[in-house]
């Protein structure tokens, strides 16, 4: 069968598109590669979903995949390899599935290699992505920061204020001033360690001792799954305010369009790709009778 | 006492928006006109907010204001009716208060008139001015639209796949061809009417018993409650992806800003908008201390 929209991605964005979807009454298949979004699942504790305070990221996954479900979505497991157009109509094809649809959302998030040792094993135990989400949970304690990219240092002004000291390892050529309660590191970083939290941050300049590791760097989103999709220097999918991208019948929502990364953004936008997909197929049909 | 952040409004792009400003610790005040929005909490069922299933709008509306609470933010119950830049800061004035705050977000919402008899006694009991939020309810149940803009065709065609009837009522000249289940009705709206729910859709055409009247109208957005802000055509106020506007400091989100209409949409909005004004902040002290 041929299904009205494909989303590809089982994140927030992907599942607030399929509920939207859905309650248009379009025939909805979400492609996501794990049974919940990982990312999601780490999250120890999510504080800045509005309406829904102090959830685990599994809980929120739950909520928001069930909420999908019982209005009508499909879920298949696979993992979106390409797609490729036909004649008003898309092909995607996975690992193991290959389906069809007549417009796609891609939904896709973002890949945060995981290259520190220890980094992964910390993520939801004192390894966090987002100042703004998790800072809170280290008021007055100590806590590291490695920065990729230059958009770390409005994290650290941040952190400065709320924790107790921050040390600041940035990777990037002439980093800019740093607030006077900042120890900046001139060094790279070796190994994030602790008994079941964080607890030491090993540099190539000095141990130190720290409850939080926050870490910022330049995603690596999936713009490449279709050919000619534009998309901008950081390599995110380039959309309108209506989330539709430069292929007409694809549209993209999340973090794959780029920052800020929030959920509660990531969900406002699936939901509007999900009424924009509707009325790209309401044109497509009327176009098709006449 | 100067706040860091005003948020005009206290629907959900303006309460998201408070949340996000206290996670960064910053000074927030929300004034809104009601205690709640009473857009939302006039609407008897919401479906499509991802994460709370089948809440009504006043249980939605007061999980949104106590998260922000809870949180830190102040509230007062004003109507904002100008707001005037002074170096580095606004003046915002109220008809009882007058505040001062280094940045503000817009999330004033839009202004729909009711001015069909009956109207506004049956907003969430038959009445529903988005069909994609609403149009399940109304599944195998006969209902009206009333079209006093263009988009209704796409929200009519929704509804003929979803309702046993669809009366439409196109107030703008020239309307385009519509479902072969869908009746045109030339006249104009008289009166709405029933016993506790909507029953009878009185015209100058005729009288129709229906379950549901959908209404779409123009917004009307407060676009001009500063000088030289810029908005588009439709009035709505023009923002970028990161919901700033054309005046440094004045940030803008939700229903105020465009379609769709979508409180997950806001939300996620709200959120941009105070990571926006956040920054915003950050970079007009570094300046202050240089």
């Amino acid at each position: 069968m041929t299904y009205d929209i494909a989303i590809v991605g089982g994140g927030p964005a992907g599942l607030a598109a399929a509920l939207n979807a859905c309650r248009r009454n379009l025939r909805t298949v979400v492609i996501g590669k794990e049974e919940f979004s990982s990312k999601l699942t780490q999250a120890h504790r999510i504080d800045n979903y509005p309406g829904l305070p102090s959830v685990t990221g599994e809980e929120l996954a739950r909520k928001l995949r069930e909420h999908a479900e019982s209005n009508g979505a499909v879920f298949v497991k696979d993992e979106i390899q390409s797609i490729y157009p036909e004649e008003d109509m898309f092909n995607l094809y996975g690992r193991e599935h290959q389906l069809q649809a007549m417009a796609v959302i891609l939904a896709t998030g973002i890949t945060l290699g995981a290259e520190i040792e220890g980094e992964a094993d910390f993520v939801g135990r004192g390894v966090s992505y987002c100042a703004t989400c998790d800072g809170m949970f280290f008021r007055q304690k100590p806590v590291a920061m490695v920065g990729y990219i230059r958009e770390a240092e409005a994290e650290v002004a941040f952190l400065a204020e709320v924790c107790s000291h921050v040390y600041y390892l940035p990777l990037y050529k002439n980093p800019g001033p740093v607030d006077s309660r900042v120890t900046v590191i001139e060094g790279k970083p070796v190994a994030i360690s602790g008994n079941g939290q964080v607890e030491r941050f090993t540099t190539t300049a000095g141990i130190w001792e720290v409850s939080g590791v926050f870490i910022e760097r330049a995603g690596r989103p999936a713009g490449q799954l279709i050919g000619n999709l534009a998309v901008d220097a950081e390599q995110f999918i380039v959309t309108d305010a209506l989330q539709a991208t430069n292929i007409p019948g694809i549209f993209a929502a999340g973090d794959c369009t780029g920052k800020p990364w929030q959920i509660a953004r990531a969900v406002g936008q699936g939901q509007v790709a999900a009424l924009s997909a509707a009325h790209y197929l309401d044109t497509l049909k009327k176009r098709q009778t006449v």
